[in-house]
Order: structure tokens, then C-alpha cells, then sequence
């Protein structure tokens, strides 16, 4: 039994999971914050166990130390000679990668220069890889691109209708995120119907704190939310989505801590979407709560996500010509019933039709009637496995 | 017989139309260039005539004098007198303005405060009608905002995701544009349909060099395309429509001739849309014929267009949950029968198809087939009418 670990390193985190393979099976995961800050916190879940201790831990190298100690610590592993890869997810793979690779220099230089399509996740990804090269340098080492599923679109879907010197010179083209979910989400879906993915067209809607929603054509994206960053698309848990350019240098001319346009898309990034309009919390319990109870804040920001989901689900019913299924993943998307029901009652012209008591939290699978048109699916994603997975395919 | 003057001025321009009413008979029309330049150009178009007058005119005052001078020169009116009435189209009338209204010197005042919202068209206006309140104090003066038939738009569609102090103290929020031209539209397709608008849900596209696409339910718009200013939306001649946001600081940072958020926005503006992708020309006349012969840039203009089209009627298909009739108008959406069977065509899993041989150069009215679930409307707009008739209406 071989052991793979996936890896998902952030500018002051590290999320890993640890898989036998080819069984699949979930050995141990965990979560190393605050990285290169006072008193960072490591979790270690196990056998129904979670432990956790607090630390001082300065980088991304002394982390991943940490969590190799604590597989032994813990006898989830008896020697680091068990690992035999391990998987780690890129945020940025530009145009370059359009599948995972086996990581050596020229990959990793590849994804150093990438940097500047993901200047907060892309270094961070690097210091992982490295870590691990440093510690366990023998082992499969895989990059898994959440870009990668999204460059099959169309270049109609890819290209802003800006001059072409800014695609060509400044790489500013529609990239996508999220690519592993909603590439497992629709295999996933398409397995769920009993019909191959290549004869489908589906509509992924990921809705966690970020959201994306992909049309996907006969097994590849065709088209999807976010955009040159992640940024784009509907509103989210604190991100604004798409709105009005031009409201940019208005707010930069008039409101007196913005100074220029970086301010404002932190703004848009870190204090809008959900969180701006419900200002009391972007976490959508709490505003299901607050609508539940009649506040006109949490009301409106519920109200407002369903019509930009409505709207980008409708949009990609137009990119596609129609759709044999809409799936709903992450966060909200599985686990908000009231999400999904306000949706797809205010979609049900398109010919969806929820299943009453298929709906409910904890609902996984087909939600939608027998005679619905365009079926209404749960899915759970699962983008640690998509890693593990990877790591299995491309080892030698 | 009374005779109505309708005005849509620019900031160096002034376009007019003089109707007989309440006949609604044209009985002309011109436009006076480069007001404030060396050169200014009249032309005046009257019985079939085209007038032509190159001189030097330094403000709007002056052009008023001048196509009044003009309306005696040509014998088309005999005396001042007879001219009872003047609509003064006016880009941004803000939340204030719900109808069209007889101006004073309160209303004048609030058309300048509003200056902010439209800092390049307002101003434009004002002066229009100062120099009209100046020339002919004591006929009915009348303003008909752009935006007022947009004021019914819900909050969940005028609200941005972004926290409330930027509506509230900024007012930063979706105010839309060519509202006139949706109304009128509207009301046109309904009688064409045969059925009271108040019974309709309709999506009108109005499709020129700026583009605005509305949903409309019983009657009212309650979502459109445009934001918080005319940028917003599918890409249009010259406009980029949305992007993700988060390109305008990228630029700023990368491009060293973009030294800040208004000069990117001058850019998505005005070398964006169809010129920044087809490069040689806005035109869809220019676009269309360069892709016939299968010129690249020109046919990845066409299709990105269309593209962006689908997107926005597939979005109100779900906002409005279903419609009656998508209704094409204004240059484009009148002229252009190739784009308007690539969009439909494109959407026949909404239900719509196309009469074959209806949808030619010149229909107006249904071009969709007798089974057609959803009609497809050529419908040509007349914002002028509206002007002229919100004058009669609102004459003592």
C-alpha cells in the first residue's frame, strides 16, 4: 500500500490530506495556520481524533517538517518511506499547463514565472513544493492546476474584448479557478445519470465563499465565472463579482481612503459580495438565520446571491443551448437547501423541478423529479482526491 | 397646429428633431458638430432636402439660434410662435427622476447636482436647455430621462455587492440607460403581439453602438444591462462591457502608458468592444464583411459579440423566469439579420426560431416561425417620439 499526500499551501497555511493508494481511503488530514506568525496552530484529524497544538512555526519548510513528524507521532505512518508522492494544488497554470505534471525545474521555474497571475497563492504553492523536495526529495512529486480544466475554452469564451496586445503582451484572457471541482463534479454527475460525460451538458455551480459556475460540453469546460482572477463572476461570500468597471476610479475619486484601483479590488475582494450587503457575516448559516428571522440586511444579500446564480446559470443555458443537468457543490451548494430551492424554483421555466423531501441538508445525488426536464443533482466535491488521483496517474 | 422640438445634446454636439403634433409628423431633423471647435457643421434634413453649413459656433447658445434661424431660413416653420414645446433628452436623472418633467429652476438645479453620475452628459444638457429657456422662455420645457424608466428596477437587481455606504453616501448603484428606447419598444411589441404590455414579459435588446439589453415584466424594467454607467454590459462598439474587475489595477501596475484606474476605463470606453478586438473598425457593416471573407479578427469580433449577447438574454430568461418575446432594435438590432439569426439560432433550446425569409434587411415585426414559443421582434426604436410626446403630455 503506497501513501500520497495532497497538498494545498497558502501564503500562511498549509491543508493536507493523506490517502492510501489506489484504495482511496482518507488516512489522516490536517490544517498548519498562521505560518511565519506568533503562535501558529496545527490540527491533525485522525481515527476520530482531532489534535491540535500551537507553536511558532516561520515557514513553509518547518511546516511541512511538523506534519511528517506528527504522521509518525501520531502512527498513522511508521516511517516517511511509506509516502511515495505527493499532489500539490497551483493556482495559476496560465495557458502553459493544461493538465497536472510530474514537477522537476523547468516546471517549477514555469511556476514561479506564473507568479504574476497569482501573486498571493502562486509563491505560496512554490514554498510547498520545495518543502517537500527539500525533506522527501525521491518521492512523485505532481503539480495539479486549478486553471488546467478551463483551458478548453473557446477563445470567443477566453478573450476580453480588449486589444489584443493586452492578451498577447499582458496574458489578460479569462482563466477560470476551481478546475478540479468542477472536473469532478461533472464525472461525478455524469456517472450519477448513468450516462457517458461526452454525451452531456451540464452546468457546475460551485458555490462555497468563492463561487464559480462552468458550462461543461461533452466532458470539457466551455465557459465559466471567474475570470482573469478570481474575482469574477456572481457575488460571493466577500467578493463582489462582477460589477460596473467604471465604478472603479468613481470610488478612487470620491471616497477618501481609496487611493487608487488596488484599494478598491481589496474592497471588492475582502468586504463585499455576501459580508457588504449582510454586514453582519458572509457565512451563509448566518443569513439564512437572519432571513429566517426577518432582517432586511440578510434578506437582501440571500435574495441578491440567488439572482447573480440565477443570472450566470441562465447565461450558461445560453452558452450551452440548453443543459441536461444543473449541479450544485461546495459549501453552499451542498449543504443549503434554501440556496438550492430558491434557485431552481425561480429557474423552473427552464424545465427544473426540485423533488419534495429531496431537498434537505445532507441531500446527495438526483434532488429533481422524475419528469424534470433538466435534472437537479448534489454533489459533493472532492479536489484532495482529484490531487491524490493525479499523483497516481503520473507516477512512472 | 403645434409644433414640438425633441434635443439630445452632447457636450460638443446637438442633434434635434421638430414634430408636428400631435400629428407626430417629422417635419425635420439635423444635427449641429463640433460645437466649441474650429468648423462646426449644420446639417438640417427637411422634405427630402439635406442642408449642409460649415461655420464657427462657440456654444450651445449660439447652436440653438442657429437651427431656429435655420427652421425660418428653409421656410420650414414662419414664425417662433409656432414652436409651443421642447424635450430635452437627459442622461442621468439618478433615483430622483421616476418620469419625464416640466422644467424649473428647482429641476435644472437637480440635473447639475446629478452632474457627478454623468460628468460628461449632464453638463451637455444643461446647457442645451439654458439655451433654449434663453431663445424661447415661455414655451413648455421638458426633461426625459434616460434612466427614469429604469427607477422600477428591484433592489436586488439596482444594488451593487458592496457594502451599503457606497449606495447611501455615494450613490453608487445601477441606474441603466436608453430608457426611452426600451419603453418605447416595449409598448410597440406589445401592440404588434396584440396583448396588453402589462400581460408580457419581454427582453429587449437594444443593440447600436452602445448596448443595453432590459428584462421587462408586465410593463416595467426590472433588471438592464447598463450599471452605474453605460460601460456596463454585453461588449459594444467601442465599450468592453463587463470584465473582472480586478484587470484595471493589473493594468495600472503592467502597462506603463496607464497611469491609473481613469485611464483604463478611458481605454475600456473607447478602443475596446468590437474596435479592440476587429481592430480596423466598429462598424458591424465593416465587421460582417470582413468576416464573409473570412478575415480572423473581424469574425472573432462578430462571435464574441454574439456570444456576449446570448449570455445577457439567457440571463434575463432566468431573471424573468421565461418570456414572451426577445425584441431586437436600434442600429444594429434593426439592420444586422446576420447577428440577430447568430443569437437566435444559438438559442432555439429557449424556444425561439426564426420564419425563414423574415429575417431579412429592412423587417420589422415578428420573424419568428407561427410555433414559435418565444417571438423574435424587429421592432424599430424612436426615442425622439417619446421626447416629443412627453412634451404633449405634459403641456398645461
Amino acid at each position: 500500500m503506497s501513501k500520497t499526500i495532497a497538498i494545498n499551501a497558502g501564503s500562511s497555511s498549509l491543508k493536507w490530506q493523506l490517502y492510501a493508494m489506489p484504495e482511496e481511503k482518507v488516512l489522516a488530514k490536517g490544517i498548519i495556520e498562521r505560518i511565519g506568525l506568533k503562535d501558529s496552530i496545527s490540527t491533525v484529524k485522525f481515527d476520530g481524533r482531532a489534535e491540535s497544538q500551537t507553536l511558532d512555526i516561520v515557514d513553509h519548510v518547518q511546516a511541512v517538517k511538523l506534519l511528517l513528524e506528527d504522521l509518525l507521532k501520531f502512527g498513522i505512518i511508521q516511517d516517511y518511506a511509506e509516502i511515495t508522492g505527493v499532489g500539490h494544488r497551483v493556482v495559476a497554470g496560465g495557458e502553459y499547463f493544461t493538465d497536472s505534471v510530474l514537477i522537476d525545474d523547468e516546471v517549477l521555474a514555469k511556476i514561479e514565472e506564473l507568479a504574476s497571475l497569482a501573486p498571493l497563492h502562486n509563491p505560496a504553492n512554490v514554498d510547498g513544493i520545495r518543502a517537500f523536495k527539500e525533506i522527501l526529495p525521491d518521492i512523485t512529486s505532481v503539480a495539479v492546476f486549478d486553471t488546467a480544466f478551463h483551458t478548453t475554452l473557446p477563445e470567443v469564451a477566453y478573450r476580453y474584448p480588449i486589444a489584443e496586445k493586452y492578451y498577447q503582451d499582458y496574458k489578460v484572457r479569462k482563466y477560470g479557478a476551481h478546475g478540479t471541482s468542477h472536473y469532478y463534479v461533472s464525472r461525478q454527475a455524469a456517472e450519477m445519470l448513468g450516462r457517458p460525460v461526452e454525451d452531456l451538458k451540464l452546468i457546475t455551480a460551485h458555490i462555497g465563499n468563492g463561487i464559480s459556475i462552468s458550462a461543461i460540453d461533452g466532458g470539457k469546460s466551455v465557459d465559466t465565472s471567474m475570470g482573469f482572477t478570481p474575482l469574477a463572476g456572481p457575488m460571493m461570500g466577500t467578493r463582489s463579482g462582477d460589477i460596473d468597471p467604471a465604478i472603479i476610479p468613481y470610488l478612487v475619486a470620491q471616497v477618501p481612503e481609496l487611493e487608487n484601483a488596488a484599494d478598491v479590488i481589496d474592497v471588492l475582494n475582502k468586504e463585499s459580495g455576501v459580508l457588504g450587503v449582510a454586514e453582519a457575516s458572509s457565512d451563509m448559516r448566518d443569513v439564512e438565520a437572519g432571513r429566517a428571522s426577518g432582517d432586511a440586511k440578510m434578506t437582501l444579500a440571500f435574495d441578491m446571491l440567488v439572482d447573480r446564480l440565477k443570472k450566470f446559470i441562465g447565461q450558461y443555458f445560453a452558452v450551452l443551448n440548453g443543459a441536461d443537468a444543473l449541479i450544485f457543490t461546495a459549501g453552499i451548494g451542498e449543504n443549503s437547501d434554501q440556496v438550492r430551492e430558491a434557485v431552481v424554483e425561480g429557474l423552473s421555466w427552464f424545465g427544473m423541478k426540485l423533488e419534495p423531501g429531496k431537498n434537505v441538508f445532507g441531500a446527495v445525488g438526483d434532488i429533481s423529479t422524475a419528469d424534470s426536464k433538466v435534472k437537479v443533482l448534489v454533489v459533493p466535491t472532492d479536489e484532495e482526491l482529484v490531487i491524490a488521483r493525479d499523483v497516481e496517474r503520473l507516477k512512472a
